[in-house]
This record gives C-alpha cells, structure tokens and sequence, in this order.
C-alpha cells in the first residue's frame, strides 16, 4: 500500500458509503448521522502485542475483532450498532494481501450487523493499532440499558462462555497457531469474539434492569454492574463451563472456576433482572443465571469470598 | 501513572461528566449524546514522532494540539464542536507532570469550545498515540457546508494564515525550541493552531456554499473543495503572507509564495461564495479572497499552473 489515496480506494471496494443513518458518508471534513434518534458512542483501542500477535491473529481475524470488541460495547446498552469511525495507524510492511484480509472480514461483520464505515484517519507507525468509535441506537423499548440500579434479591445472569477466551489466549501465547488444534473453541473465542447484539436487544426487551458487556472478566466487570453498595452471591458450577475450560485448567494446574471467573476478553453479557423479570429474561436464548445480588458489598463466589482481580491491559 | 483507574480519575478531575449534548456521561459501556440532533463527526490521529515529537512539544501542547485539530474538522463544516471521544496510546515513561500538563491544556480547549469529554479508552503502547473521535452540531442555519457544488466564478476564499504553520514545522525540525525565537509566530501557529469554529459558524449563517478545514496545504486541499471538474486562478500576492513565511522562505531560499501554496497543518478554512453572497462572506473577520473558480481543472498561481503537492502525512 503506497499512498493514503490506494488505502482509502481500498476501503471504498469494501465498504459503501451510503446507510440510512447517514445523512453524509465518508469524504468531507467529517460525516453526518442522521437526526432525530440518541446515540449511544464508545470507543475502544485495538493494538498489536498489546491486544494482539501478528503471529497468531491472521489479518482477517485483527480485522474481525478490532470491530467486534467495539460492537460488544453497543449489545452492552441492549442497543443495535448502526456506524464506526476507524483511525489506524499502519506499520510500512504491511501489504496489499494483509490489507484485503483484513478489510474483507471487517467489511463482512459490518454487513452481517448493518453497520456503516463513516469516516476515519490514516497514519504510519511501527506497530499497527486500530481506534474505533462507534454509533448504536436503542432498539425497540427506546431505552439504553445502563450498570448499576441493581437491588437485593435480583437475579444476576450472563450469555456467552467465561473464561474460554483467557483458556484461549494463554494456549495462544504458549504454543501459537498449533492452540486451534489443542483447544479449538477456547482459541476461536480469543481470535473471533461474537458480539451479542441480538440477544442484547432480547434483553432489554424482557426488561432487564442494569446489562454490561464482560470485556476485563466477571471478577471485574461484576462489582462495576453492582457499583460500590452491593455484593452478589455466584454459584459458577465447574461442570457449567465449556470443556475447553476445564481441559485447559487441568492442563495448566489451576482452577477451571477461578480462569472462568478471571476470565478476559469473554466479550460475554452480564445483566440482572428483578426475580419478577426473569421469566420473560430467562427465555431469552443463551441466559445462564448466576446469583444473586446481595445488601453488603464483596462476592462469593461457590461459597467462597472473591477478591482476586481480571487483568488489566493498562498495568504493565 | 500506574494504572488505568488512577489515569481516570486524572481525567474526572479535568473533564466533567455532564453536558447539554450528553443524555449519559462516561462510565459506561457507552455514552449517550442527547436525541434530536443531526451530529457530524471526525476522526484524527495525533501520533508521536509523525504528526509531533516530544523534543520541541511540551506536554501542554501535545493535548492542545490533539484535540484543536479535530475541532478544527468540525469548523470545516461550519459547525460547532458538543463532545469528543479519546483513545489514547501511553507510553510508559509519562509521567504524573506530564499527564497533568497534557490534560490541563486539552480541557481548557475543550471549556474555551464548550465540549464535553464523552468517553474513550487507554492502551499501554511505544509511542504516544491520541486518536480523538468528535462530534459537532449544526449552527443557527441547520446546516452542514460541505466540500463540492462550486459553479465557475465562485469567489474562493481563505481565513487563516497559509504556510505559516509549514514555515513552523521546518524551523522545529532544524533547530527545536529555539525555533520560538528566530519565528515565533510560525512556531506557535504549528505548536498551538487556532480551530475557526466561530468563524466557520459566521460563514455557515453568510450564505457560503462550499467550505472545508486547510490541513494538509491549499495545493492539495483546494483540489478537494473543487471536486473533479473545476479549477481554479489563484491570486496570492507575496505581501499578502505572514512576515515570518517571507522570512523563513527568504532564510531557506525558497518562495514564500510556494511555501502558503503548499502549506501543511494550517488549520485555515477554506470556503467559495457566489459572487452575491461575498458581500456578507467578505465582511466576516479574517476572510481574505484569494481567486476564482474556472471551468477547465486545474490550478493557476499568480498567473502560473501550479502542479506539485502539499506533503501527505502517509507518504513515507
């Protein structure tokens, strides 16, 4: 890719212009999304070495997940994504076939969910990073669901696999590509997150009370979904995990519970809903209730008082 | 900086939650910017040791810099600035001073512009990376002035100093800080450019019918406000420039003229008006005419065809 003019003609094979939420598409000094609806916006960095390897992420997998972790952000409002803008910065080495990879599986994910590339910026650099900000709008309740407004007695539940992603990071950075033959599932969850956005919707729609999405694992996602007041009481059985999970944690000698509640990057949803709610919420495809949430701040989890913290991509 | 939550209560300590334009602050998987509203948007990358090096940048200039040339993209429309999302890419060497001379200048921009920080996302990475994503309202007339719809007799006009921030850029890069004394204007207007939001909404109520942000030089820019069809005869007389491009051009041995024509990072706007319409436009502060738009493509500069381009920021 020689110049920002053969970058952009690129981008304009892969994603069209024109999208009912955009009153002007990519090409002036900025875009306009069209009036009248609320925006929900969030923005999340995806950056080689950091979030990613270039040895073990083919270039249609970064293109994958620089914009399903961003969507993820959206199903976690119970909201639809409907825009992205991408800024990238871009080592020189990359070439026209790693570009057309990783445009094709981006461009793809964003047809699968109606979403339209509304502007973004170019720059070279030594490693390859992706900046993402994207648009969602609420779906048919009106409402964005927020964290917290959680009370005792509430009924707390995830949809997606914990800890499988971390089972499959971890086989990733031991032993690379050959990871997909130990643990299929746990490496396709790291490389390919599934962004919930349907589900999100279902649930607002069955009127949950707080949602989030599971991005930094349940041990610190959780206390954010509670805020500082309240605990919650988990029961996460060991044979209610994915079986990657639990051959992984044999593996490796640790607790097949502690890697799911640890977790990382589950990119999973995590809600809680009044006891009343749960009938319509637990029929929502996918739903695992996990606890209760309590008066006193703290979580136990199977009994046992949890304190250990997920990881933090920032400490380092 | 240790870790991610005490980078984020620096940033709570600069940058309020609440705004006008935001129905739900940060803190969540998303913000919500207010419902009813056309809002454009923008994405720029400001990344160390391409668009600015930390020898002739302070801390304080960087967070001007990064934000000012976003907002700058929302001048370009005529259009005021509400609220902007930031990722950043943080080296591990910043430190506390840093961080506070970084946010200080960037939020008193933002107060200056009334704009609300609205979320983001932080990274550990090499090099110092900000990626700003903004979003902008239509002023009094409802409208956003886009690049295109020129007609042959268009007036061309310009606001803002052409080359002076190119005269600033070559100073730093040859001899640093002390640049702020042999041209200071032309450093300041690299270190520090002014986005013409106000001037950009004056322009937006006088009639303009074209209008776009100066960044990478009036060689490469004005192609981009004629479109494909157009061209234009362009008259900048020598006299017309800032003192400090007549000096530098004449120290270095190139002509001034050449050096505005080709320009970089001048953050000027750039706009056409019918002929009629230049009555209003013209008294506009700061507008300054420089042409007229012809029917055959191409540009003439004070009666020659001018073929080379301003600098591209991915050429490299």
């Amino acid at each position: 890719m020689k110049s920002e003019e053969q970058f952009l003609d690129l981008i304009d094979t892969y994603f069209p212009r024109d999208h009912e939420f955009l009153k002007l598409g990519r090409g002036d000094d900025c875009a306009v999304l069209a009036g009248g609806k609320e925006y929900c916006i969030s923005s999340d960095i995806f950056l080689e070495d950091v979030h990613f390897r270039r040895s073990y992420f083919s270039a249609e997998d970064i293109g994958y997940k620089a914009l399903a972790v961003n969507i993820s952000d959206i199903a976690g409002m119970g909201a639809k994504p409907v825009a992205f803008s991408m800024d990238i910065i871009a080592p020189s080495d990359l070439d026209d076939e790693f570009w057309n990879g990783f445009f094709k599986s981006m461009s793809m994910l964003a047809r699968q969910n109606d979403i339209a590339l509304a502007g973004g910026d170019l720059s070279r650099g030594d490693k390859l990073a992706i900046s993402i900000t994207i648009f969602g709008v609420a779906g048919s309740s009106g409402e964005f669901i927020t964290r917290g407004g959680c009370e005792p007695g509430d009924t707390l539940f995830t949809v997606g696999d914990l800890g499988l992603a971390r089972a499959g990071f971890h086989t990733l950075e031991a032993i690379g590509v050959k990871g997909r033959e130990a643990f299929p599932a746990a490496v396709l969850a790291h490389l390919r997150p599934k962004p919930k956005v349907l589900i999100g919707t279902l649930l607002n729609a069955a009127g949950v009370k707080s949602l989030m999405d599971v991005s930094d694992g349940l041990a610190r996602d959780l206390p954010r979904l509670l805020g500082n007041s309240l605990g919650a009481d988990i029961t996460l059985p060991a044979e209610s995990l994915n079986g990657n999970v639990l051959a992984f944690a044999l593996g490796v000698g640790t607790d097949p519970v502690e890697t799911a509640f640890l977790g990382g990057e589950d990119y999973a949803l995590l809600g809680a809903a009044s006891p009343e709610a749960m009938e319509k919420v637990g029929s929502v495809p996918g739903v695992k209730t996990i606890g209760t949430v309590t008066e006193t701040p703290g979580l136990k989890v199977n009994g046992s008082p949890f304190t250990t913290e997920g990881f933090d991509h920032f400490d380092k």
